[in-house]
């Protein structure tokens, strides 16, 4: 023993693994938003007679089998708005709703463009601004993570929207794309997000990975996060990140 | 005649110009930054016994063939950092220096990085910004234009760098490219640029057109900036782009 204790080769450690990372790149839909309380909202508001929470959750759910067939190759590139329009309209036919307007249909697709920041999200990432660079890395298309972006205030230093790309995470060219980009190495950039397949497919790639606890991120449905020791951080939401990261 | 003056159909045309734009995509070297100061000052620092404002100017020179070398095809696609470096190496070299570090060059290349924004710049891009989307549109590559960003509080709601899409300026590619990310019609993007070139491109591609006088963009050196009844507005500079513009 050289007579440091072992918090003190931890904080080492960790501070070298602070030392590395430039860019923070952030998942959107449930990292830094509430997904499910502004399209909950809006469905509500659209379509009075059904249950729009549950109407949110069952399309959260065509997310990921919609962008996995993109990625698979089954269809060609397809931006994330219209494969949430065709999710929608299936899903009301579903629960008999065959009267909707194109205008219902276009806001209720718009909402996921306009939903808000987690409270603590904006003021968060102002404060890791200072220190990194800070980029939504989403997939989003840029036209909708710009919206959103102006209407919460999240000042980005960029916005790498899927369509930069024509992939989708978890596909490596979204996570080595942000990388390259920014000119800096995979193990530069610190993937941050709630979702721990996003983590783990950043890993796969060289990056440094931050989970973040949303635990009302599908609304009243219980969500298990439990701590994994391959992520560099956890955190309870962009605050904690900051003063984790010393900024 | 209907009883309205002509100062009254003027305005009202302005008006409906206005009313259909949505994006405003700004040049960055020269238009909102100020290069000549930003490289001379670095140059006159690193090589202390040649003239640096002659050498930054020589070196700009250099831009337009090395970016149409790359749009013609006569060799593949190359970062705006390599080709500023290509081209300093030569210079140094007819200027007689030939012991440059690789320290000195790197600092110089990186120069361009950190060129100093216009007095006005920062303020009126803020100002644009609550009415418009404003994007960087620029030949410099993302991470270039990204830490010049920060260093100048440049609050560009997107960075639309040239390795986006692999094409130069005036490459149509990055006109169409900025309207199809941010879906909107081509008409629906105002281009703001110091360079007729640019505007004249940006035209022929759909876009509208601002042009901001930049008297001292040369330096000393003297520049043409007569008005030209094509572009939709002429400024002396963004705070008076955003009065123009109604922000």
């Amino acid at each position: 023993m050289t007579g440091l204790a072992g918090g003190t080769m931890d904080r080492i450690r960790a501070q070298r693994k602070v030392d590395m990372v430039k860019v923070l790149a952030f998942d959107t839909f449930g990292t830094v938003t509430d997904w499910h309380s502004g399209v909950s909202a809006a469905l509500y508001r659209l379509f009075p007679d059904i249950d729009g929470s549950e109407l949110a959750l069952d399309w959260r759910r065509t997310y990921g089998p919609a962008l996995a067939e993109v990625e698979a190759g089954a269809r060609p590139w397809t931006l994330l708005d219209d494969l949430h329009r065709e999710a929608l309209e299936r899903l009301l036919h579903d629960r008999g709703v065959v009267n909707a307007t194109a205008d219902q249909i276009n806001s209720a697709v718009h909402a996921w463009h306009t939903i808000p920041g987690w409270p603590e999200a904006a003021e968060g990432l102002r404060r890791l601004k200072r220190r990194y660079t800070v980029c939504a890395l989403s997939n989003g298309n840029v036209a909708l993570l710009t919206e959103m972006a102006k209407l919460n205030d999240f000042a980005w230093d960029f916005i790498g929207g899927a369509d930069l790309w024509r992939h989708y995470k978890p596909a490596s060219e979204v996570y080595l794309g942000i990388a390259d980009l920014m000119r800096v190495e995979p193990h530069e950039v610190l993937m941050v997000a709630t979702h721990a397949s996003d983590l783990e497919a950043a890993r796969s790639c060289g990056l440094r990975t931050a989970y973040v606890e949303r635990p009302r991120e599908w609304g009243t449905q219980h969500k298990d996060e439990p701590v994994n020791p391959l992520d560099d951080y956890h955190v309870t939401g962009m605050d904690d990140l900051a003063t984790q990261l010393g900024c």
